[in-house]
């Protein structure tokens, strides 16, 4: 087999075959294929697509490259959620606590943040001893003893994603919803759980532009995970402004902890409680989306949530007392309030925007190298729909620096205003 | 200048500014860009494009990668011509002393042979002595003598296509119009000559298969010399037959010799006379391609052509009694007769299959390394059109090794018989 001929099937419209597929992973991660091929076959895959069994058989190749996590031992069906990332999602944060207190079984795995979109582990991290670094067999151990465990990926994991996005960066080849959606979906096929929910995001703030192209890539995950024996479903969401109101790490999961009480955001707070209906429905806990609601909302009104996110925290060395109470997590020397000289209500709030605006104050990394201060951030207090009047507080930025007139403008600029009344957006626009 | 955003600009169908253009050329031959982005680049150009003015920039910004032949001190016009690759095709060795016999300048480059296409330096190194390693100065200063020389390129020319050739060759991105276009013009224009005259192919054995594709290449070219100045002009001619009857090194010289006595086979002196009346035009010794017919024919009658080439060769350090008595050239052991059993009439004759199987014979090399006998390979005697009976002589195959069965039944494959009587293939079908 020539990899060259690989390239020039893809090229000219062919399909690979699961052993072209097997050769070109297998082959890669052993370094026996160079970059400058496998970048010519991406760009080549780019413009001529794969078909579903194509991507499956990416995605199976991928998740053979390394570990695959054994949950086996865990009773129950293990439900495991992943969204593309946004900003002001700190969703993982509240929702997987519900799950686990309906009797779920959550095995999470995340990641850390880049550029405008935060990280959970990055989120956790801020309160006070929480150990994202637990070793399988303790992560495993946790799963069966209190239902949830949260841990950062292992270095074995689906290496040959870690190869192949590195060369996607760099080539102008990430943005593929084959090699998009493979690639998400070997890790969280690695992560070992039975059931996957995908939040796909959409709009200003995401990785998927429009509503179609993140329903097809949540229509391409699901047909991975039919090709590959997983249960998975989508829900494709809106991002076209922040997911609650705060973006920031402690402020994040000041906003979780909140929820959990049900004094959160009223759109996290819903998406939320829609995720954890699809995923109790999946862990085949309830038998509908309805019943499980009912469950949802009675764990944060009985408190149960909430326990089980404390019990999460001291399971994984994290200070409780934080969590009882939030005002012990860290906190920024100064908060100024921001408010708005404009009349008219709120068309548009730029979430991409405002995610780098996070960033630069210190909430998040422009390179993987950069330290995040887990004290700072930006706590909206108004949002798209929402009349204003001048001298209205739109939100509070919270800071160990001081701001820069110009990043106040540009903060300004992220709100975009309009004269007449303005809908709220949907949050949910579909569940596949 | 990110090289990642020219890649994603080209590969969302933006053109590329003189700027990036030469950026990218630069850097790449400084190898300061890594294969892996041009690869990808390559790609995106093989899917989107470039327009006449990015085709030009990028010959231009090639051309400029090393060094350019200096021909200014040689008086008039300097003629080129350039083959695409064919079958068969020893047009050089013909066209250019008849041209030179009527006073034009021809300072010539060439290539030797890969796969199922010869190379003009491996034909004339079959003439015993002929030295195709001079010097710049010498090279100028026989064409000043002589008006004729020829020999290979240096390899101070246009290393960035090399560099780039070598990486398309094994990414599967070869066959891109801009791309082939603007590798064999910076190295027609870095060779110096004033005007060009490109023998574009198309067929079977050529590398564009359809004459559309041939026609786009040409006007492709043409775009690129009207944009750097210099006279270039194409003719489309046909590879869907080997052209003339001999395939391999010392035949072909047989064959050029035969046709500078007008005793060659019709569609070569065709296609040399054709070729020689626009270059002779194109050096403005000819008012137009009739007068310059006119002056080629009389350069075979008298003699001046066969002088012309003797001279070459002589100057050239060759044996020039090889070219009064060519059978003083290579000859092979064996010449095996091939003979039909078949009536009708010859419809195709397959040009790359016949090369291949030259090559098998030792008449052209599989890969850089290979050795070429000069002595094999194979002389046609009846063509496309022709009328066949049983027994009919269809080749003499001249070998130094027995043929085995197989590539017998190999060679009668390339013979396409019909019931019917087939016209004669028409072989220029457009000037451009």
């Amino acid at each position: 087999m020539r990899f060259v001929d690989i390239i020039e099937k893809k090229r000219d419209g062919g399909r690979l075959s699961r052993e072209e597929i097997n050769f070109w992973i297998s082959e890669y991660v052993a370094e026996r294929i160079p970059d400058y091929q496998v970048s010519a076959l991406c760009m080549a895959i780019y413009f001529q697509g794969m078909d579903g069994e194509e991507i499956a058989d990416l995605c199976n190749a991928m998740l053979h490259s390394g570990d695959i996590i054994d949950l086996s031992s865990i009773q129950g069906i293990k439900v495991d959620k992943h969204s593309t990332g946004g900003v002001g999602d700190k969703t993982s944060l509240s929702l997987t606590p519900m799950v686990a207190a309906c009797g779920a079984k959550v095995a999470k795995m995340s990641g850390r943040g880049l550029g405008h979109t935060g990280g959970t582990l990055d989120k956790v991290e801020s309160i006070k001893g929480f150990n994202v670094f637990l070793d399988e067999d303790a992560f495993v151990k946790q799963v069966n003893d209190i239902g949830i465990a949260l841990i950062g990926q292992t270095k074995s994991l689906v290496p040959a994603d870690k190869k192949l996005y590195a060369l996607r960066d760099v080539t102008a080849t990430v943005n593929s919803i084959p090699l998009i959606a493979s690639s998400i979906m070997s890790k969280k096929l690695a992560a070992g759980s039975d059931a996957i929910l995908l939040d796909v995001k959409f709009g200003e703030g995401a990785f998927m532009q429009s509503v179609e192209d993140a329903e097809e890539l949540a229509a391409t995950m699901i047909t991975i995970g039919k090709h590959l024996g997983r249960d998975t479903r989508a829900m494709i969401s809106n991002m076209n402004q922040p997911l609650g109101n705060a973006i920031g790490n402690a402020l994040e999961v000041k906003e979780a902890i909140a929820t959990l009480k049900n004094e959160g955001p009223a759109d996290f707070t819903e998406l939320c409680l829609q995720a954890g209906s699809i995923m109790l429905v999946q862990a085949k806990i309830a038998e509908n989306e309805e019943a499980a609601m009912v469950m949802l909302k009675k764990s944060i009104e009985d408190g149960s949530a909430l326990a089980k996110l404390m019990e999460l925290v001291a399971a994984q060395g994290g200070d409780v007392e934080q969590i009882k109470h939030p005002e012990l997590l860290p906190t920024s020397k100064t908060v100024v309030e921001i408010k708005t000289h404009k009349n008219g209500w709120i068309r548009e709030l730029k979430a991409l925007e405002l995610g780098t605006l996070a960033m630069q104050i210190g909430a998040g990394r422009a390179v993987k190298e950069d330290t995040i201060d887990p004290a700072v951030g930006i706590v909206l207090n108004k949002k798209a729909g929402d009349a204003i009047h001048d001298g209205d507080v739109l939100a509070y930025v919270h800071i160990n620096a001081p701001l820069s007139d110009e990043w106040i403008n540009h903060f300004h600029e992220c709100f975009v205003v309009s004269d007449t009344v303005c809908e709220k957006m949907p949050l949910i626009v579909k569940v596949l």
